[in-house]
């Protein structure tokens, strides 16, 4: 951490911010610059908080240096985390596709879209058996019955389930379905769930809040991390921003970025972040030569009576041509999807 | 819901989507334009999915007319709903003052503050128990502890306590301690905890995300109104943009925006809405000339020792030159700030 | 400059780092921490490129410490500039309020609207003969003969004028009419533009651009005082984020920050950064509560006839008002809207 | 444009919207719904004034159903537009690839690097000798030196020209030197200068502002059209959002948004939309699997010494393998990058 003071401090409170910096067990390196002091606390890594020396006489700045997460970061573990889905090694050279519907509507809607994404390539089924809704009069999700649904779903076809969890109670419950905890992206930050699903032994896929930076996704991973569960799988689903031609702006930056700063596999969702479903094939090609890890896509055997995300779903038969499309860019990239 | 086809939509595809309005029990009126077809859905006010229409082959967009939400509009209710906290009746021309530390550190930092903040002229004492942080490793709070303290603190002072609950699960908990349930802005869409506020008695008050638009504000409101809990608090605290020179951007057009789509109150908070003491006092007044009815203001007596956002919290000394300044404005502006 | 080492980053490179800052004669300060080494460039206030030292082996990240701009600091000059506009000495405790139509249109309705906001308060004119627009097709102000209009408006009624500049060629013909140059939000990085209006010297009136920093206000400003001249009035008119329900979002802590980094007056345009003539009073309240030095406002004889900006005009009787409320405010804090 | 009335509007109110729009010349249609009136106004495609309609009494909100532009638009000419740059269709299934320094700094520099990304596969030579920089104590360019410079460069190379043009006044000079004028992000709604460059008959590259919607984009590329200059080249280079990890976030949506409403070419630009050399080539293989026409690329011989841009330049030898990764990334998507 770098404490710049103000050009007129005095030496006095640059004394007493080294003291501080002393007094929490840190190293305080002093830059006096023809035009401000800097000083720098030094410590052993651990992350230091800014606020105690914001507020001091004499302080203007207060920059931070070390990453504030830890066991996220490549640093810490150089080689990438393999998560196993359905055989997939995701985080290797191999991708994985998820699709599915957005919410579990009946039993034959979602046996029926199960058997054709599974046919059209996919590797795991998605569906939303709870649904957060920024309207309390749409329509919540199916609740247990949905996940009943889904586990039929995947007796049938072999696929693992991917499924939303939006609070620490129903972590127990949706454990005994899913083979994949989602945690959505307006719970991102949502502390009690991320140690909730921490504490759980299943793999997670963490989506990145729609207006958090990626700094935040990893913190939020970080808290998953830190309660025990080594498996999670970042999920970006495009951000929020001032553009108004798509429904969110896929923040394709942050493939690269993310897979230089961390170990953990990263997954794009191309529905959520162009939310128009004759986008989404040209951002899963985009996702896949960035280096993602995987996608999630939605699908609906008809998007056009769709509870929900109906814009942005796919038909099956247009599913099956992106993932041909997908699987010529990841070869193209020196990767596979299998089959 | 205005539902406008394609330049080249052809005579079939305009009469399925009149099809499909008609089955969901809508009237269609038709618009053929000299390049476009407009076909308006006119329903009972219950608001209809968009994402019904937007998938349908001949369809280019599709606009909403109504508001999303009902029992937060100000058409639904004209009138100014009125709160009242400690003899305060919040809503009318009088305004509301909260004030107090970030979070409940220890016995002799609370009750010093809060006999502080109450000689200063606030009304309402604030207090962190349970804190949300985005790092795993920083200071979570002291839980029931510390609500044991601001019990304390009220038996002492006399003022009402404004404190966050963070998960449904803790509700009963908070709620046999607050006077004011405050809900975090990271947690402005957690369905299962607005559900939970809303079937409490307590007035809750509501803090925008950092992400959220002016609507879904009101949509998250209406879930709490909705499951039967009329009494909530609207609080402004900034929004997340591209500029760094503070810590957040205040909305204060937000103030104006709320007060003629809503009737219920409009608090700021300034603490959070810019990150740096210095310029609390200057948005505090804003936020009161805009038509804010209150004010949530971080205080702590030695803000450089804070264990959270101490470089945004003020000494009680510059607080009281606060209240005094906003006074003034409130007079001005036709309201008042009683002693 | 503070530059942070990756954490494995060899001696070697922090050699080279360190050799680099040495040839552009600054002083290397060096801090080796357990995780990281930091090297501080330390100068004689002169801004050093950052680029310079991004691009180099073993180096991580580069921060700056200084300020980018001089001659619009505090810093450099602490009292604040004081400009008069028609007997207005703004930047002092006097408050400067300009308003008029967004566009010439006629020289009866510029010369009503001119009698009728010199009768409500206002103390200088505005009104654009050169209009930036969106489109190509709309209309794009009346040009020369507008400027001519607005000098009989100043004859008639003794209020100066502030009008739009569009390019370096206009500057001339501008200057010659015009007593406050107005650069547009989309002009506030014409860098020709600014060097022209840095010559001239008339005052000049920089818009923040509307996606624009505050540091990238002021190095705007910095152009123009580089170049000459002195007299900078800057304008907050609102920046482009998420939000939808105003055409803008006032940033409204740009006024408090600008007053502490810069010398420079702080004018407000609630107009444009509410885009709504019903927000328009309250944030030209909150402006003047929050610390800044003017308002910009638009004032239309009938805004539902204006060629340009009719939905956030004032009817001039709504005007009238809004000066009232104004100056109570002004009154509140300690300042005068002079008569 | 559908006008939509408030819930409380009188038939009066009513009755004025529609004789005005009928006084406009366009035909006007109701819909009355239970809680609400709307108008549609329906004309004959010439964009109309909302503005002109915003402020009349009744009146809640008015929503287009027209985009603004036309000749841009994929509907006016719906086949794509194949713009030619050195043999290169661009607008077909062939990409064009453009590469060099940001700025001519030196003789010498400027011909290595062009030798250098001839070999490596790039069709067109970019450098700028107008350079707009945002501190006025930055380097500005070599001006018409440079210019010199490049033509030299592209007397050695065969390769064509991309540089840019700041103001009006410089372009007869540029256009005497370049092939292919550009216009810089900040200047993207310089209305002079778009007029200036629609008069020249020279293609134009024609780059987003970092604040500009993807409508903003398309209604500037409509002033160089109507001004008679039908060769004009989009150029995505990254938006400005609330992310720090990157100096922009690349709106990767923008490009098949763009392929679907435009029949122009889009390039995109991954080291501005970056501003990491290590992430350029990653995002340069998803623009082109998102459908990208193109790619415009920062390369200098010796990043570290680059007096702009250093920090996101390629050396020549990466800039090879990014063309190399192209290639097979575009062959993967059905199109060729030409040797």
């Amino acid at each position: 951490m770098m404490i710049i003071m103000m050009a007129d401090a005095t030496k006095e409170q640059v004394a007493i911010v080294i003291e501080r910096i002393e007094f929490f067990g840190l190293g305080a390196h002093l830059s006096e610059g023809e035009e401000r002091t800097v000083i720098g606390a030094i410590g052993d890594g651990r992350p230091i908080q800014q606020d105690l020396f914001l507020h001091m006489p004499g302080v203007d700045r207060v920059l931070p240096i070390s990453r504030p997460y830890k066991l996220a970061s490549r640093e810490f573990k150089p080689a990438n985390s393999i998560i196993p889905v359905n055989g997939v090694k995701t985080g290797s050279n191999q991708v994985l596709i998820i699709a599915g519907p957005c919410s579990v509507e009946s039993r034959s809607q979602m046996l029926e879209t199960a058997h054709a994404v599974k046919e059209a390539g996919a590797h795991a089924l998605r569906g939303g058996a709870f649904k957060p809704r920024t309207s309390p009069y749409s329509f919540q999700g199916m609740g247990e019955e949905g996940l009943e649904i889904l586990a039929e779903a995947r007796e049938e076809t072999g696929m693992p389930i991917v499924t939303e969890v939006m609070s620490p109670k129903q972590v127990p419950l949706v454990v005994g379905y899913a083979d994949v905890l989602q945690i959505g992206a307006r719970n991102m930050q949502n502390y009690p769930l991320l140690h909730a699903v921490g504490e759980s032994q299943k793999p997670a896929l963490l989506k990145r809040g729609l207006m958090a930076t990626v700094d935040e996704l990893l913190m939020a991973a970080e808290y998953i991390l830190s309660h025990g569960n080594r498996q999670v799988l970042l999920c970006e689903r495009g951000i929020r921003t001032y553009e108004t031609s798509t429904r969110n702006t896929t923040d394709i930056n942050a493939v690269p970025v993310l897979k230089s700063l961390t170990h953990l596999p990263v997954i794009l969702d191309p529905s959520h972040s162009t939310g128009h479903w004759n986008y989404v094939a040209a951002i899963a090609r985009a996702g896949i030569a960035a280096g993602a890890d995987g996608l999630i896509v939605e699908v609906h055997r008809e998007p056009a009576e769709a509870l929900s995300d109906g814009g942005q779903s796919l038909k099956p038969e247009r599913f099956a041509e992106l993932v041909c499309q997908v699987r010529a860019v990841a070869e193209a990239v020196g990767r596979s999807v299998e089959h």
